[in-house]
């Protein structure tokens, strides 16, 4: 297990402040880590409801089946989360977990089997026993607190360097309403280890429907706009909950004005940990932002960033602080997406690098090679043919990576 | 520049026999390189017929946008190819160099423009004078000769740690013709240097639309199966030049049943030479075969065997000899192609190991763990499905790709 902070990794763990209806207990299960807790247990006060986005891999994690059947009732009062082993490709063992540890969360949580969510990260394809979980429900049931956030955020880590957890207030109506959440990821999928996950609570009273349109556009703006190696996860899962507790009039609508700030400061709780996600990339040294605009459509211009971002020529020489625009230039050109050589203008921390087809005349690399040096690498690509604008994440790659994936998983 | 051959390198490279109406002539330009051969002449007899296939990147460079035009045409007298400029992205720079250089290349010839065809490889985004490459063309042409391929095969090289060559004889009716040709490529894309380029000439008699189906076909099956870092060049370029002389009754049709052995043949030179591109791969240090069968078609199964040769992950577990099965799960399952989980059954090294949605019962590891140390490591992934099938060769992501990739240009 790698240890050492990311040399990208914030100060410190924010203050996150209890949220009115969410509680959460963890403890050490022993099903991977010793010395850590690895298991997480939440409990939602009743009338929270929930939205989600899970992984579109056609190769699902059993709990992630779990989660998209349980989705369609919108309401949440338990989650659980164990991390080391992701029961996914676990066939019918896989569902024998899921079905054990429901029944005991539904039961402590005094609820109905599809009001439990579960997430489970770690190796892919390793049978537990169907009550690996479940067993250690009641006792963690005992110790639920409301200001366990960073234990929490602790207990899904896998092979992440640090805990990741973000805060912000709204205001809906005459309310003030609190939005905080934790997630762990250091890859789109992590050595053997795996997955990207995410928990969002607020005291909001939103309806289901509203929730899940809130989420869905602020997750296409943060996690669905970050890169580590463009593997994506066979579990990833994010889920937000609203326990109705701050006392706002219930919205019914996403399009509501009432969420104005509400969407802006989720969307921003949203981003922050997804690039708390990118700042663990595993043995990433740069954290890099890639801007393309003037692209034909906002899909094409998130399809070409993510060309650039994914590309591990590009990559590798940002790791190399080596301002190699031309492997920019391939990288817009493989995207599928329309470009025009001619009107492609490339700049590198604000400095305008390429323009008519050609490096600008007099072109002086000294201050973007200062730049490239730095931690914060920003890419912006013009393709100067319509008003289609996306920006993604991604780190570099790195000896580290190699490191952390090469080696045997035992 | 690396020196050391790689690991995966033939013993030697063939021997190629001259072909009738096919002559070589190598030199050192100076244009980057000092120390070796960086310039090649080939001049083809009068009614030598040609196909190609280029690369689709959007911003190809300018003597892929000069070939692509002059294919319409079918017909080849000269091939010049400078390595350590790809004269990409040089706007109208890089558009008087292709001018000049066919332009003399024509006289040289004594033909048409549109009979020359021009590939460079190496720095993209660097202008050259425009009779960098022309001045050197008449001292070269005094000094063709037939049996120079191998001084061709290496004049062409980047930072390739080998020459490639490949050779067939075939049959045409009554006559016997040869083929063979040359490649160079240690990465869809190499370090500043860029791109995979092949030749591949015959002394038989076909038309250029039946050359240019039979290219595109084995093309298709071979430099279309094969990725390194899944990165495309701005300047692939492949060109199969026929020059007649053989003797054989001109064949008008690809389907001509006269060119049964002819296609076998050709197809055997093109993977020949895909795969020790593969060989040369940057940093590799296994030769990987990932075959896809039972997909709902041919092409799904291609993208699913691409999905598994271009992850990252799957990638690093190779170099590291682990027989990490479940990060196959994991790059079938972001395809994006259709898959049953519960139908998945991977094998490595003719070792099942999934099976029923999880890991064989009794599955032991020992003769897999095996097959990973080895040189060749085969990879079958059978979905279940339908008849679609499909084979890609890879190589693994070492540090020694970090290391190629991740230095300074200068």
């Amino acid at each position: 297990m790698v240890t050492k902070p990311s040399p990208l990794a914030p100060l410190s763990f924010p203050v996150l402040p209890p949220i009115p209806g969410v509680r959460f207990a963890t403890m050490n299960s022993g099903i991977r880590y010793a010395g850590r807790d690895d298991l997480m247990l939440g409990v939602l006060d009743p009338g929270t409801t929930v939205a989600g986005v899970l992984t579109r891999s056609l190769t699902a994690s059993a709990p992630v089946q779990w989660c998209r059947r349980a989705l369609k009732h919108g309401k949440a009062r338990a989650i659980v989360v164990n991390s080391g082993n992701s029961n996914a490709f676990t066939g019918a063992a896989g569902d024998a977990v899921v079905t054990a540890t429901v029944r005991e969360a539904a039961q402590i949580a005094d609820c109905r089997d599809d009001e439990v969510f579960l997430a489970s990260t770690g190796v892919i394809g390793q049978p537990l026993p169907a009550d690996a979980v479940a067993r250690h429900l009641p006792g963690l049931a005992e110790r639920l607190g409301d200001d366990h956030w960073e234990a929490a955020a602790r207990a899904i880590m896998t092979t992440d360097t640090f805990a990741k957890g973000a805060t912000r207030t709204a205001r809906i109506g005459d309310a003030t309403v609190t939005i905080s959440g934790f997630a762990k990821g250091s890859g789109m999928i992590a050595p053997d280890m795996a997955t990207m996950l995410a928990f969002v609570f607020t005291d909001a009273a939103i309806s289901a429907p509203a929730l899940q349109k809130l989420l869905r556009k602020g997750a296409d703006r943060s996690f669905n706009c970050i890169t580590v190696d463009g593997d994506t996860s066979t579990s990833d899962t994010v889920l937000l909950c609203a326990t109705g507790r701050a006392g706002n009039k219930v919205i019914k609508k996403a399009g509501d004005p009432a969420l104005d700030d509400f969407r802006a400061q989720l969307d921003a709780v949203l981003l922050d940990l997804a690039q708390q996600i990118i700042r663990d990339g595993e043995g990433a040294t740069k954290f890099v932002a890639i801007t393309v605009r003037g692209a034909a459509s906002d899909a094409a211009a998130k399809r070409i960033a993510f060309s650039v971002a994914n590309s591990p020529l590009v990559k590798t020489a940002i790791a190399g602080e080596d301002a190699n625009w031309g492997r920019i230039v391939m990288a817009v050109g493989k995207s599928g997406e329309k470009a025009d050589r001619d009107q492609l203008r490339i700049s590198i921390g604000g400095t305008l690098i390429t323009d008519e087809g050609m490096a600008v005349p007099g072109y002086d690399e000294a201050p973007v090679a200062a730049h490239m040096k730095g931690q914060n690498i920003e890419i912006l690509i013009e393709l100067g043919l319509d008003d289609g604008a996306a920006t993604v994440w991604t780190c570099d790659l790195t000896h580290g990576y190699i490191d952390i994936n090469g080696s045997y998983r035992s």
